[in-house]
């Protein structure tokens, strides 16, 4: 049996306090990852970027994970495929990080940051996807070559394709 | 966006002291439970029970969630689809369950009656697929009508069928 | 500077389901562990065995050491000293048994059993306090000499000092 | 029984990478905060300040409290009065800070920046001990009045005394 193992990017942004810039950016990363094949893991609520990342995921007919804090499977976000149910809070936060070959932060927040941090902590390579001038300073500081700046979801893509190189030739099919 | 939720059936059961019968009990499972379009969930790791069942399950086309209690993503089975990294030693098999609408034993042993018992305090319902009648007298003077004993992976899929309704007229299919 | 760490005695147990004998038994057995100069560490809520365990050790003067499941600190026994705030639910049992030089199950029912299973699993010595014989046969089964039944407290803190030996010469003080 | 509850400072900071002057700032916040009566709680491991403040808490008669993040209490520093092990690697940076009355971050790193989130996430006050501009700016800006940057253990320490309020008139003894 080869291999089965697919490329997942974590998106982690704000839950309830999120932009509309955010949101918007989210569900047009959602779109972009799961053309490329890969999964988006996110947090799973059902409530700003985590929705909507997975939203544009969905609608691009990609595959979805979200690892909830929660110990309620209906707190997930409709558009999360597969619900992982951890019922400890942020301290599923590290999960979120250590579950991802590669992570994109979109907008900022103290829930943000920290997983930031905890992806620097476990040497995941983060890409920053906001106009937070205050967070790529921190950030860059601790994490030094691990970040990426990027200005917009297809920015965020090139840079995503350049750290975890082309898709394979043939992305297993998986069926229902 | 109609929800998404995929019903995921957790797979328990010993991983390096794993018995022979264990082990063809899991693959048979496995593959079962993929035919019904259900998720599988297990320990991830590439040994015993949660090897077999997803190897059972990618043969029938299925698809499979590994939570591994260790932090590096390379100890999951080959034929683990989605890999989730806890870093979290045995404080996974919480997660294990809570993320299962349904919890089958396959053998037993230390890890495995810990997920039992944590299931059986998360009001979920258990299957027992074994053959070991100290378990089978514990677990159900401890979880009633919880608990079901089945004597082969076809007894237990029909108690699955019982106790999660029939599958969905239209199981969403999932692209890679 | 010698080493400071605390021998530390897991005592598990229900919660609000605990009959009245297990509560009994839980105080006396806290009073007679802080006798011996041991920590007593629970689940730390105030409920059950384990509020009833801490206001014993603490009628005796010992230090006790309380993990909560939730993220309240307010929800712990008024007789804790120390609390430990998780936000992780049960998955807060496996640190129940990580941290405790010796596990004492007093009383049963699901989230004691899932402790019994995950202190054998880590290779912790058990002492079963209670009286229920299909627990007694089950965990024998599975844990062999790591297993000990005992009959009521005192019998337990025999066999806790045959298990962890006799308390050192002179026990730190440890000041307020 | 009156509330037995202690208050918990938990002071966060570099391990392996901590710098002299946070290891020597550390000791002496360890001491102050022993001499107000609060327990300190610390990451628990054998190294940087972690160590160094549980060194400057015992040297001053306190009390201290480590969560490991392995699974071998071996790994605790020798200045760690009560170890509590977790074996949930980073994870276990939710609990530090949930387990906290207030959070002190002395020096900065990943590991120590994730606590500082995690912290402000959960409603926490902390106090930043550093020279680190990036960290001031950043976390203020995330964290707003919930920040409080101190330019020495000194200051950290009347700062804490504000935002915890006095020490109890009788703080309660603890026999060995």
């Amino acid at each position: 049996m080869s291999r089965m193992r697919r490329t997942i990017v974590g998106v982690m942004g704000p839950g309830d306090g999120a932009r509309k810039l955010d949101l918007s950016r989210a569900r047009r990363l959602g779109a972009l990852l799961a053309r490329e094949g890969w999964v988006v893991l996110c947090g799973g609520r059902s409530a700003g970027v985590m929705d909507a990342v997975c939203r544009g995921a969905k609608e691009a007919g990609g595959l979805t994970v979200g690892v909830l804090p929660g110990d309620d499977p209906d707190a997930a976000s409709e558009a999360v495929d597969i619900v992982i149910v951890t019922g400890m809070g942020s301290a599923r936060n590290a999960i979120n990080v250590l579950s991802s070959n590669l992570v994109i932060a979109c907008g900022m927040g103290a829930g943000t940051a920290s997983e930031i941090a905890l992806a620097l902590k476990s040497d995941k390579d983060v890409i920053l996807l906001g106009d937070h001038a205050e967070a790529d300073a921190f950030f860059r500081s601790i994490g030094g070559k691990r970040v990426t700046v990027a200005r917009d979801p297809d920015e965020a893509i090139a840079a995503a394709r350049r750290l975890l190189g082309p898709p394979r030739a043939s992305t297993p099919s998986v069926p229902a």
